[in-house]
């Protein structure tokens, strides 16, 4: 099958730009397989993804950059991609290993368009399983109590990101948080899976919060990490009905499931080109 | 088919309740339909549903009176019912009809059982519905701005539900906040409908705040009122998933059948005994 | 707010489509608010949908029509409409209320873009809350067990429906089959409401065969009816979980709010060109 | 924590059978932890579960023994387990290693109550994982073309349940079809999952069909395995949402997370006594 470029626009809203960026694909011998878009009215803003093979016998790189160009010039900013690309990811893990598993056992039964360049962990619980099970290296980055640790640990942490290249950080309920110092200079960004409904518990032991409410409803939100802990762009969110019957221990063996399925549905999003986060909020081009 | 007694007990747990209540039913002629109980074994409550048909010949009232000091003196606090009662119930109001019509259609389709005694609003938009196709009085009783109007209107508003001796009060998505004064005061329990899955999003304008953060799902919240706003003990929650197409227009449409679906399920419950509230929580035996 | 026209597409897939039709309203001075499109590359069909502002100062109905001359010329079929417009729609209903009186209700809100022209009904229940409560006209035809009962009913039918010219037929539990022959000839789509996750239980009574059954979801289907019975394009559907607790009659009512929320939306999405029927399939441009 | 017992009980629906069964755990000094039951009034069938403490210093197994003899004497058939009991289980898999993965790690992380004394399958896809990764032993049993094949590797599967004391045999996407034969004799319970909701779409490729149906809903369903292709007794069923979007293969994917969540949780309720099965249906306490 054919390479595709993926395109993800977005800037001041005005007519034509529909027309014109599926004019240029059209005029420059492509054939578009999607297109869609969303105006947000308020802000005045207008964002699309449109996916298209370039003409036989032109370069995919040549065609995205003058896309690129063309896009440019039309006040947008504008990010492609080519269906072949397997951007380099790496994937934080605490103690707690369902998300991690479900994450690289998704990727290497080929769900995940991306290559897991390496697992970091504050603790060496899943090392033996990230060399030997999924053949992917293992960096334990202890983090002890004190500022000084964490500071050395996001110290490392950051130079293995620069060092490899790395597009997205995941975090497969990774119990550190990340400082504003970090993710401010941190040149990829960041998928953070949280263990409630956001904005409803945020901070910690959200499963705590949730039985001592007596919500009927548990959840489980990935949104891009941000300074303001809990407070990026939400990606997605799925709920589970729970009852008076569930313990604290429930709660958290039943959101186990919707973590899992929310942080590896936004982890694909992400890397097939279809969030685009603006202001405090998303666009997922489904 | 013969009318069946409804026990909800709470109290201190302690052995052998289950076998005691099940063993005074059926030592008194009694048949058990169905038993369901709970330990809160953090708060130490022992609380429990039970229902049964009465000996052949054996006065309802009767067995449930002595139902009740049986329990009593294991402890247990004990509220009974009869299959047959149809508790009074008066139903609150105010310009969007969706929750108020999907009550008194559920109730005329024979779903809920208990006697739709009067509708009140703090506006008279549906009045002719109320009492020309419902065939229920309707009150009138306008809010103004100052304090003062307000505590009028609670007042006339607690005088129907006295006078007409009201089990249960309803707020149909009814706008204005009943103060802590009339609460106390209030000798029914008030069902409320909240259009966010609290506790996000509490108090006003829910769906401009969800619309506002982004949020990937939209829920309702059927709660008992409290003195503390939208924080009292929650009976029932729904949610449903939205995306950016979605403005706050379309997350009011698509709330509202979540609105109506919660409250109606939570009234329903409580009708049949199903509810009970301790702590700021609800066990609910569905 | 201006008039918009929306546009519903299909026809062979061929490369520039979308930029064609992009380029087209663009040139005209149209400004496009929404666009969508579907290439069944299996069956080498491609659907769109897409929605503009025509020129200031342009008669809308004049591009829509040049819009239609257009898209024929590229191999298109093509449906437009315009934004206020309101088509009209009769509704059927037999003694089961819940869906007929959900419709009437959403429409008297304004959230169904359509005018509810007439209701007809085998039996003449809910004459006067058509006549009374919802102001809108309603014809009693019963039918008989005899075919020629059913034939002259649905001759009665028909006429009405050419008589008044009816754009959409939507049967809200209406519990009689429309014959092939009706269904061949009538100038409108039909829109059925079944109260199964078809296709499983279709036919009588699937509330019954599922508790038999055993299954642990029931469902509800909105779909075109065709000459084939509950076999036609699916437009909707939607489940909820049930449990051995359930009777038929608990399933029935709980069904219930699934047909009503799956007919409305069904129903809803087809008014606003949304839904594009092909092959035994739909495309629904949500 | 004291180990509890679980019993479960069905037989012909009789008054005092709640009253008796919890009066003999509390004259036999057990406390009750949990009691629900079910009577199939149609079919005059009762059904409980019940948990409780036996008394400080009794023996569980001769509590559970004499348990036994009683609910025999009530004419109940009964099933008692220890909270501590670990039931030998083997899991069946094929090429497809999504729900064996989901399994094993599940397992592994203390969530399914059991033993899993061995994997099994037609092909040696998981051979390294499960041996080295789940430290479980694995038979590689293929399955040929031809009849006489297919009953040796019957033959061989049955003599590994017999030899391993096997007590519930779980078919994690087993793409071989268990013969009657195979199912009479077996000495276990079979789990398997179907990737529908059935009884839609029952055979072979189901999400082949569903995408031929154009249905908006997949679903997948966890049965014991009886002698009728996809017929068996009902044990969980849960469905997600497509739309026109969903290849084939997307389908395939999306289903998987359904698979796995439904076969999980199966196999989960069954482990702790849950469900049973009667007729052709399940009752799950959940």
């Amino acid at each position: 099958m054919a390479t595709s470029l993926t395109a993800l626009l977005h800037g001041p809203d005005k007519p034509g730009i529909v027309a014109r960026t599926a004019g240029w694909i059209f005029q420059n011998g492509g054939n578009i397989l999607h297109a869609d878009q969303h105006c947000d009215s308020g802000a005045g803003v207008f964002i699309q993804r449109i996916e298209w093979i370039p003409a036989p016998g032109r370069e995919p790189d040549v065609d995205a950059s003058e896309f690129r160009q063309f896009a440019a010039s039309l006040g947008m900013d504008v990010k492609t991609a080519r269906s072949t690309d397997r951007p380099k990811v790496a994937v934080l893990v605490s103690r707690q290993g369902h998300a991690f598993h479900d994450l690289m056992l998704r990727w290497r039964a080929g769900e995940l368009p991306c290559e897991i360049v390496f697992v970091a962990s504050n603790h060496d619980t899943w090392g033996d399983a990230s060399r030997q099970h999924y053949h992917t290296p293992f960096h334990h980055i202890p983090v002890g109590p004190d500022p000084a640790s964490k500071a050395a640990a996001e110290e490392k942490l950051g130079a293995l990101v620069r060092e490899n290249g790395i597009k997205l950080l995941v975090m497969a309920r990774y119990m550190q948080v990340l400082s504003g110092a970090f993710l401010e200079k941190c040149p990829a960004p960041v998928i953070n899976i949280h263990h409630s409904f956001l904005p409803a518990f945020a901070g910690a032991k959200p499963y705590h919060q949730a039985h001592a409410r007596g919500v009927k409803l548990i959840g489980a939100t990935a949104h891009y990490a941000t300074p303001v802990l809990d407070a990026g762009p939400i990606i997605h969110q799925a709920v589970a009905p729970v009852t008076h019957r569930q313990s604290v221990d429930d709660l958290v063996r039943l959101g186990q499931d919707l973590e899992k399925q929310v942080l590896a549905r936004a982890v694909r999003w992400h890397l097939e080109n279809r969030v685009l986060a603006y202001g405090n909020k998303t666009v997922v081009f489904e």
